[in-house]
C-alpha cells in the first residue's frame, strides 16, 4: 500500500465516502491471508514483481498441498522449490497444468497466459554434480519470464572451456555462475564479462569442503569487482536476483 | 581481445600483412604492463566497462604511487580504494586534480571529462558506525558515473524509518543496503522494493557479530528472496555490482 | 532449603526435638531422589516455581517412562519435551490423562486440579517451518499455566503482516518469537512493543545457516535492546523463561 | 503511533479538522530526526518505555556530541554506552549534569525530574576481571530507574560464595549473571532462584576463551531452564531486558 | 626397549654372545607384529602399564577379529571400545570368557588372574543421556584393575545433588567427570576436591552445543585449577589417564 | 594447445592452406566434447600428462556411465574415483577389462598396453581405520604407472613402529602419509627422510577431530619443513600429486 | 566445610554452646571475604590443598595489590600468575620476600617455611618460543612444592632429540609437554611412558595454527591413550593439575 | 644415525674399539646440542638434504643471535625465516657476509661455497601486497640452491595475464603459487601445467577472507588435481617442499 493507495484512502475518508473505522480496518488487512500454518502474502506480485514462491523444504504435503492451492485460486499460479516428489505428485493430482521439473526440485503451475521472454540469463556451471543447482536457477528464471542458455562443466582446471565459450557470455545480460569445491569459476567469468555476475556456491564436494562454505567464501573473496554472492545451493536466489535486474 | 578482433588479427595474416610470428607476439603481449610488483590490466576498461580500481590496503606509498603514475599516464584517471592518509598526500603532491575522500577511504582522479550520470543508486545504511562502508559504496558509485541517494542510520529496530522512506526507494534503480550487527536491513528492504538489493554486512558491532560474521549470515540466509550479498566491509563491491546493472 | 527452613531444622535441635544425627541426616536428604540412571530432584518445584521437565531426547524408552512414573507417583505430573512417538504411546499405555502433542514432540501429564491462566504470552513465528518449535514454546506455556496467543508465518519479508498485528502484540505480557534463516524478526518486534522479547532461534534454514547459527547470530546481535536469546529450536527454554517473569 | 493515535488521526481527517495532505505528512513524519549521519528516533520512549540510548563505540566525538545535543534538546536527557574517556569529556563539557561512570563506561543526562526506583535488579558476577560489564548492567539498569544490588566474584569454583548469598538471590526481581571463561554461573543460580535469569557471558578469559564463545555457548546450553542469554560483554543490553521485564 | 635393555644386547655383542647383525635385527624387529591390515603393539605393556586396546569404530568385523585373535593369542586378553553388537557378536563366538558391555559399547577379555584393584575412581556424570560415556570410562577403569564407584544426573542446575555427595567424593583417589550441555560440572566438583579431576566433555545437547564443542570448551575455560580434559565423549581416555595416576 | 601449435596454425593460415574462419573455428573446438551434463576434457593428458579422471560421487550412474563410455572410446581407458558398487557393477557389464577396487572404490580401465613402472612411491597410514584412503592413493598411483609400497598401522603413539622401517623410507621416490586424528604421522616422517612427503588428514577420528579439520590443521602446522598437504580424506589427490613429481 | 565440621557445630547447637542464630550466622559466613571488588577464598587451601592463585590478567595494578595484600595478611604468602611487569612493580614495592619470574610471568610470595619438595614433574617443551608457557608450568610446580625437570625445544621434527630424553622420562611422576603448531609432541611422549602426561597447547604458530587451536586439537585427538589436555597456553592449569596428582 | 652408522657402532663394540658404555654414550649423543632454550639440530642437514633453519618470529633478539652463532659455528651457514629488522641488524653486527631480504624478512649466512643452481622454480603470485610471502618462497629456494624465476601480480580476474606466461610455465622443474583472497590462481596454473604445483594461501585480503582461511580452503578444494598445499603465509615451507622435489 503505497503513499497513492494511503491518499486515495484518506480522500475517501475526508469525503464522507468511508468511515474512519472502515478506513483502519482497511489499513489493517492488508492483501494477506491466514491458514492455520501460514500467511500468504498475496500482493507481493505487486510489491516486487515476482509472484509468492514456496519454498516446499520443512513443509509437510499438506501444508505445501493447502499453500498452492490458495496461490492457484487467488493468482492462478505458483512456483514451488525444494519440492520432494511425493509433494510433487500430490500437487499434480490437484492441478492439470503442473509441470515438475525433477533435477531442479521445482513445481510450476504457470499462468495461462505467457508472454514472450524478457531478457536473457546464462547459467554456467563447473562440474556435473553441480546440476542440480544450475537447474534450479535455470527453471526458475524461465518461470519469472526470462530466456536462459545453459553452458556445463566448464571449470576453471581446463579453462579453455569457459575461454571457447566468449561469445555466449557476451550475448547474454545476465550471468548466473554455479560452483561447489573452490568456487573459482565466478572469478574468471568476472573477469571476462562486462555484465551483472550473480555466484551461486554450491555443497558439491568433500572434506574441507565443509558443505559449501569454501566456495562460499571464494566468491565472497572474489578479485574481481562487482560479483555478487548468494546462499550456499541457493539456484533460486539467483534467478530471484537475476529477475530484479532483468525487470527494471 | 574478442573474437571480432582475433578475426581481424588472423586476416592481417591470411592478408601477409602480418607474419606468424608478429602474430603470435601480440596474442602474447595483451595490453598489460609489468612494474616489478605489479601486472597492470590496462584493457578491463574494455572489457568490463570499468577502469582498474586499485585496492591501496596492504601496499606500499610507493607501489600505489608507481600504478597510478601508470594508470593515469595511460588512461588519464584512476580510482583507489582503502587508501591511507599517508597514501592518498603522496598521490595528492603528484596529481593536482585528484579528489580524496577522507571517510570513504577512496582517492579519484576523475577523467578530465566526464559526462551525464546514467542511473540511480541508493545507498542505505542501518547505523551511524556504518558509514564508512556506505560512504565507499557512494563515492564509487559516483565515480562510476552514477547518480547517488543516501539514506543514513534507518535500522530494523525503529522500522518507521524505512518505511517512511517509501517514496525514495521507489525512485532508484539499484539499493545498496548496509549494515552490521545482524543484519537485518536488506531483508526488510528487500520485502519492500522490487529493484535489485545489494546487501552489504559490515563488521560493525561486537562479541557475537564476529567482526560482520553475523551480518553476512543474515544476508546470505535473508528471506526476501533475489537479495545478492558482497564481503565484509565491501563497500566498493557494492558499486561495482550495482554499476555492472546500470550499465547494461 | 532456605534460611528460614534451616532456622526451623537448627531450633529443633536446639529444643531436643531433633538429634544432631538425624539432623545432619536431612540436611543430607533433600528430596532428590536416585534411580539407577537418574537423580530426581522432587523439590524443583519449591525452589523454581516449575515442575521438573524430562528432555526426552537420548534416552531410552525404558528411562523416560521409569523417570516419569516417580514423578507422577510423588507429585501427580509431569511434562516430557523432544519425546518421540515410541516414547509417548509406552506413556499414555502407562498413564490414562497423559495429552500427546504431535507437532510439538510434548507429552504432559496434568495435574489433577488446574488454575486459572496467569498472564498471557504471545509466540510469533518467522515461518511455517518454525512451527515444532513454536509449538513447543506454545504448549510448555501453557502447561506452565499461563494463556497462549499464537502468530504464525509473519516473517519480515512481508514487513506489513507483523505491522498488521499491533494489537495483538501490544495485548500481551510476554513475546516469544521463533525465526529461522537470518533470523530478523526479533530485531522488529523488539523495536515495536516494551514487553520482554524472548527470542528462539531455529535450524530452519539450509546452506549458511548452518543449522541455526545464522539465526542465533542474528538475534544476539539484534539492534533492538534488551532481547533476550534461548538455544537454537529451544523452544521450552523461552516457555520457561516466560514462565519466570510471569510467576514473579 | 499506535492503533488510537491513528483513529484519532483519521477522525480529524473526517472532521475537516486535517486536510488528506497534512495527514500524509504526519504519517510521513513520525517523531524522528535526520542529521546527516544518523536518524535520531525521538519516540522510542513512547513506543518502547526506554529513552534513545546512544552506543558510541565506532562514532566520531563530534557524531556523540551532536546526537546526544538533540537528545538532550528535544527530551532533557540521555544515556550513552561504551563511551571513550575523550568522548565523555567533549560531553561533560556540554552538559554540568552529566554523569561519568568510568569502569562502566557510561554517560548518563539524568532526567531533572527522578521517581522512585521500581523494581529490584541483582548483578551478579563470576570475576573480579568482569566487573566493567557487571558494571555497565547494574548502572543502566540504575538510570533505567530500578534499585540494583551487586554480588561480584563469586564464580562457581568457589561454590560456597554463591550459595551464601541465598537471602539476596531471594530478595530481588531479576538476577543478571555476568560471567567469563566457562560461563557456568548462571547455570548454577538458575537452579537456586525461580526469578527470570539473565546470563552475559564475557569475552574474560584466554585460548580456547575464544574472546567469549565458550561462556556464550555454555549460557545457551544451560542446563538450568529458562535462563536468557545476551551477547557477549552485553551489560547493556542485560539491563534493558530487566527494565522490560519490571516495567510491566 | 629402555636403557638397561640395551646395555644389556650391547653387552652380548661386546662379550661375542651376539653377533653384530643379529643385534641389529633385534633393535629392528621390536615387539609389533604387522596383519596386512595392522601393526600390533605387543610390548605397549611393558612400555605404559596398559594393554593394547582396539578402538573397533571403522574397522569391519573382520579387522577386530582379526587383531583381537593375535591379542588373546600373545596376551591372553584384550580390550575393545565402540563395539557395534554385531562386533561384539562376532567375538563372543570365538572368546568364550569374553564380556560384553552393550551400554559402554566395551569388550573384554579379562586376564586369567586378576588381582585385587589398585586404587579408586568416582565417575560422575551430570545427566542420564551422558551415561554411555560414563559407563564406557567406568568399565575400562575396571578392567584396569581399579575400583570404581559411580554417581549419576547430578547436573549443576540442582547443585544440592553433587553438594549432598560429599563423603563419597572425598572417598576417591581420582575423579572423572562426564558432562554435556554447558559442561559446568567439573568446575564445580574441580572447585569442592583436592584430588585430581578428569572432565570428559559428551556430545549430548542440541542447537549450539555443536556436538559436544560448547562442553569441551566449557571445561578447558573452567575456573577451577587443575581440571584437565580430553576428548568428546572418550570416556576411555579418562579412564587411561586415571590408570597412568593411580599406577604411578 | 601450445604455443607451437598455435605457430603451426598461424603458419598454415599464413600459406593459405586454412582460411581465417577455420582457424578460427579451430581455436574455438579445443578437444573438449559436450554431453548434456559434462565438458569432456579429452586432452587434459596431453597438458598434464595425467588422464582425465571421474570422480563419481554426487554423480547419477547414467553419467559416469556416459562419460566413462566417452573416455573409452576415444582414449581407451579411464579411471573413477569415490564410486559405489552400483556404479562399478554398471561398468563392468560395458567394458570387459575393468577392474574394481572395493576398498579404494576405484574403478579402473587401463590401457591396453601398459610400461614399465616409473618411479616408486611409500604410502604410509597411522591407522587400520585409514585404510581406503591409503588405499585410493595407492591404487590410483599404480595405475598412473608408478610402483608403490605400503606401510599400515604404524601411528606415533608407538614410534618404534616408524623407526624400525627407515630403510622402506629410504628407498621410495615419494612418500604419502596418510593419517586422521591428530595427525601427527607426516611431522615424524618429514623429519626422518629428505624425499618430498605428501600429508593426507583423514576423517578418522570422532568428537573434537571434527571429520578431519584436527588432521588437517595438524598437517598444515607441521613443524617438519616442506611437507605439504592434499584435502581431507583425498588419496587421489596425493597420488596426483607424486605423479607429478615423479613424471618430471 | 565438610560433614565432620557440620556435625561439630550441631553437636555445639544441641548442647546450648551456640545459639541457633549464632549457628546460621556462622554457616554463612564461611572464610571468604568480600573487597569491593572480589570475594576472596580463605579456605581454598583447605578444601584443594593449593593455595588462592592469582590471575592477573585483566585486573588493574590496584586490584592485583589489594587482593594480595589480603592474601598476605591472612596467609602469609600468595602466587600471582599473567603479571605484567607493572604488577609485579607494585607487588615488589610493598612485598620484600616476593619473586619476580619475568620469562615465566609470575609473582610469588614464598611461605616462610618451605618444605622438601614432593614428586618430580618434568616440564618438556617442542619449540623455543614455547618458554614462557613452559616456564609459567615449572615455576608455578615448584612453588607448588614439587622437584622439576625441564627439557626444552624437541619437537617431533628431530624425533631423536626426545628419544635421546628416555631416562629423564622415565625419571619423573608427572610430564607436563608443552607444543605449539601442530601439537604432536605429547603423542609421542604419552606413546614412550607410562606416566600421567598432562599436555598444554600453545599459541606459538601462524596462519592455520589460528592461535593454538591447531595444536589444542592434536592433543584432544592424540592417539597415545590417556594424555590429557588443559586450555591454551595454561602452564598455571597444569602444573595446578600435576600438583593435584602429586599430593595425593 | 642411519643403520649403516649403527652398524660401524656395533662392529666398534663387538671388535672390541668401543667399550658398551661408551657405545650407549654415543647413542645418546646425537648431533644435537642443547642451550638453555633450545636444542640445535646439526645433523638436519645429513638427514633431510636442508640446514636447520630458524624461525625467528617469537624468539628474542639473544635467542636468535645464539642460535645463529653456534650454526655458524658448526657449519659455517645459516638461514633464518620472519627475521625482524632489529633481529637482522643484531645479526648483521655480528656476521659479516650475512644477507639480509627485507621484503621476505630472511636472513641468510650463505656457504662459502655455493655450487651451481640444481632444479628451476617458478614463483607466481596473483597481487602485489602478496609479494612478501612470494619473496620469502623466492629467497629461500635460491638459498637452497635453486634457479628461481618470477611471475607477479597475474591473479584470475585477469586470465590472459597468466595465459601470457605460457612459456615461463613451461620452463620451470616446480611452480609455487602464491595467492590470498579467494586463492583460485593455482587452480587455473595446475589446469595449464603437467609439473609439481605448491599452493600457498596468503593472509592477503579482509572480511570474509579471515586472515587466509578462504584462500587455503579454496586451494585445499582446487579442482585441479595434484595441487598441494602449505600453510597460510608460509613461504618458506613451499620453497622447501619445492627443495625436496628437486634434490631427489
Amino acid at each position: 500500500m503505497n503513499a497513492g493507495e494511503l491518499a486515495g484512502l484518506l480522500g475517501d475518508v475526508a469525503a464522507g465516502r468511508l468511515s474512519a473505522a472502515a478506513a483502519i480496518d482497511r489499513l489493517r488487512h492488508f492483501p494477506s491471508e491466514s491458514l492455520p500454518y501460514a500467511t500468504i502474502d498475496h500482493h507481493r506480485a505487486l510489491r516486487q514483481g515476482q509472484p509468492e514462491v514456496v519454498f516446499c523444504e520443512g513443509k509437510t504435503v499438506e501444508q505445501v498441498a493447502g499453500i498452492c492451492r490458495r496461490l492457484a485460486d487467488v493468482g492462478g499460479s505458483f512456483l514451488g522449490t525444494r519440492a520432494t516428489t511425493e509433494q510433487a505428485d500430490a500437487l499434480r493430482g490437484e492441478h492439470e497444468r503442473l509441470v515438475w521439473h525433477p533435477i531442479a526440485r521445482v513445481v510450476h503451475l504457470p499462468d495461462a497466459t505467457v508472454g514472450a521472454p524478457t531478457g536473457r540469463v546464462l547459467v554456467v556451471s563447473a562440474g556435473t554434480s553441480d546440476l542440480p543447482v544450475a537447474e534450479e536457477a535455470a527453471v526458475v528464471a524461465e518461470a519469472f519470464g526470462h530466456a536462459v542458455d545453459r553452458l556445463h562443466d566448464v571449470g576453471v582446471a581446463g579453462i579453455h572451456r569457459i575461454l571457447a565459450a566468449r561469445e555466449r557470455l557476451d550475448a547474454t545480460d545476465v550471468v548466473i555462475v554455479v560452483a561447489g569445491m573452490e568456487g573459482a569459476l565466478p572469478s574468471v567469468v568476472g573477469g571476462l564479462v562486462r555484465q551483472p555476475v550473480i555466484a551461486v556456491p554450491t555443497s558439491v564436494g568433500y572434506g574441507a569442503s565443509f558443505g559449501g562454505i569454501a566456495a562460499l567464501l571464494g566468491m565472497l573473496n572474489s578479485c574481481a569487482s562487482g560479483v555478487t554472492v548468494v546462499n550456499i545451493d541457493n539456484g533460486f536466489g539467483a534467478a530471484a536476483a537475476a529477475s530484479r535486474i532483468l525487470r527494471r
